[in-house]
């Protein structure tokens, strides 16, 4: 019977998930799909890896399923209940999570136990809104399916040797030792695309280079010979570019002011930060970079300029830390699909000698710098499943192992 | 009898000021100082200008004369007594203050008018740690000598020009019409820095420059053509590089982290990211750069590397609202007078082709880069209430013809 592994990226609000078969060369992916829309209109839509629609189910609000009722924890059920169905002689043999904080402590991926769990739920402080959702996933497979292996990949350990000042803040020293310190994040994501750079450029991957994770959520990463040495996002995932819907970088003092003068609760200022800001609260008209390309309102257009200005600035910063520039990498849904983004960005580097290749660009093609431009840039693909499947499948392996030995 | 005017620069705890005397071709310095310690134990040092001690004052805690109780208004009309005296033939005509604010409205030089300081006073919820006291300096001014004329300079008056991407803040787009934007700050500084560089290195000056203020507050500001189009201190004075006792930026979700999770309240957040955070945070030691050079202790160094790194990072973010880098001018106490922050700094920009000269660099030159370098470094001491004065001068001038006029 072959074998196979599920991927689970929990959200606030969505799940992506990866099903791989495993095979001798490694995970092999047959089927992922996407559950969005927890707590209000949950839909849950599968694909084969040829394109094919598997599942296609949603709760709308009103209906006798519940919808806007539904709680991480039946979805999740009914995910792997449909995946079990799914595979049929596929035995599912591990799950990996997507975990978001490891903590000072925890960086490379880790076999799950409950002791783990518990102390993962430690950190959960230090992102509320995305810890506990990581762990109800580990929890309800685990109740689920006791047998199965669970594997934590951290999304702060790609950070771990970023250098002492990298991960300081500059509050009273006793913070940090109660864990406020700058981690970075979106480090699956990096790790990925990290390794994909080695083998298609082995030369740049060990040179100066920043990649530029644009998605909803967004963030930098400064590498040097494919390690983190500097990010954006440090202590919180508000931290660093104008996202959909989060500030990014905020004048601290702007928080203070929010309360004391503006009388809002923290809490409320909390949601608002992360709801209601970026590239939302500018345009007041939407979160999605495709709706404010098709706008014509010039609150988009401004919103625009300023996702543009504050991701090629803070490029800027972190070139002081890589003492230069040699790549730039574009990947996530903006910086895979957005020609427009990319040459936004790109025109304001133009001093640095980086020449973009209007053509390749508008074709998000692999490589979109001339071959004169003095910084080679390029778009990846990245894929936060599949690398979670790449670290469950190593911690699995000796389990499989031992398993082949008994039979 | 000769005319002379009086350069005011309140704080909150400290008042600096200087005593010109009006001649044809502008003010002319005769006599300066400061009054420190308001609150806790004022203490007055008036020099003249070839260093003469005029005049040397504390009011210790436990003395008579009170001490802790005195506020900004008694030690100002001390002083103002002080300076009527001493002058003696010489008429005080006009007083100039620095006001850190000018909300959105303004931005050059005004003379004061009862209806003008009512209307700075509701920009006061922008500034709340400094408005108030510059404000009050105005009203015991007015009080004492009803006949003066006073000029209101602002303190973000010299970013006014920086294009909009520059000053929108990633919130909810209400807030901006509420006065929720980026307005820079340590704009008389940056003024007369800007000036001094016209008259030292003209060509240079059209360039691309990022002068450093580097004092107890700190900030950067990226200067073409002498004018400003990005700085590093955006809404408040909490924003940008490590200073003393501030943070500088912050990762927003740190300011809710404190309060939600560690249980401060918002007025506790903001004491401690305004007086107990920065280099005084990191080191547990001093506020004081001097200081931690001089303490062997590992937390000095790091608060050091943090406050270099910090620097370097948002001079390469300026350098991309520039598109690249021919100048870099230090100024203010550290900026001007410490030749191994400047060093550090200029080490991590040595990608740039920035060479320093070590020796010109040691003695504070006022060029301290190599001639091979390809970014032009000096040091340039700044001078804001000299500033004040030449504004104030020039306002005043039209009331002093007419007198003249008169006469």
């Amino acid at each position: 019977m072959t074998r196979s592994i599920i991927s689970l990226n929990s959200g606030s609000s969505s799940i992506k998930f990866g099903l791989y078969h495993l095979e001798e060369q490694g995970p092999v992916h047959v089927a992922g799909g996407k559950l969005e829309g927890i707590g209000t209109a949950p839909r849950i839509r599968i694909h084969s890896d040829t394109g094919e629609i598997l599942l296609e189910k949603s709760w709308g609000e009103g209906t006798k399923d519940g919808g806007a009722g539904l709680t991480h924890e039946p979805l999740l059920s009914e995910l792997y209940d449909w995946a079990h169905d799914h595979l049929q002689d596929h035995a599912i043999v591990a799950v990996g999570h997507r975990v978001v904080h490891g903590g000072g402590r925890y960086w490379a991926p880790r076999l799950i136990d409950e002791a783990l769990v518990a102390e993962l739920d430690t950190f959960s402080p230090l992102a509320p809104l995305h810890q506990p959702h990581n762990l109800a996933a580990i929890r309800e497979i685990a109740r689920k399916a006791p047998h199965l292996v669970q594997v934590a990949c951290f999304d702060t350990g790609f950070h771990h040797a970023m250098p002492g000042v990298a991960t300081r803040l500059p509050l009273p020293r006793a913070y940090a030792a109660r864990g406020m310190r700058r981690y970075g994040f979106h480090g699956l994501s990096y790790e990925y695309v990290s390794a994909r750079l080695a083998t298609l450029d082995p030369a740049l991957a060990q040179g100066r280079v920043i990649v530029a994770h644009l998605g909803n959520g967004a963030s930098l990463c400064a590498m040097r010979g494919g390690a983190s040495v500097d990010t954006t996002m440090g202590f919180t995932a508000l931290d660093g570019l104008i996202m959909g819907t989060r500030t990014g970088m905020l004048d601290p003092g702007a928080v203070i002011h929010l309360q004391l003068q503006e009388g809002l609760s923290a809490h409320e200022v909390e949601s608002m930060l992360y709801r209601r800001s970026g590239l939302l609260g500018l345009s007041e008209l939407s979160s999605d970079m495709r709706s404010l390309h098709a706008s014509d309102d010039p609150r988009a257009a401004e919103a625009i300029e300023s996702f543009v200005w504050t991701a090629a600035r803070q490029m800027g910063a972190l070139m002081v830390s890589l003492e230069g520039l040699d790549g730039l990498v574009f990947t996530a849904g903006i910086g895979e699909n957005d020609p427009v983004i990319r040459a936004a960005i790109c025109a304001r580097l133009a001093w640095t000698g980086l020449v973009l290749d209007e053509a390749a660009n508008a074709a998000n093609a692999p490589v979109i710098s001339s071959p004169e431009s003095r910084v080679i840039v390029r778009v990846i693909p990245t894929d936060e499943e599949r690398q979670i499947a790449l670290h469950t499948f190593s911690l699995t392996q000796p389990f499989m192992d031992a398993a082949k030995g008994d039979s």
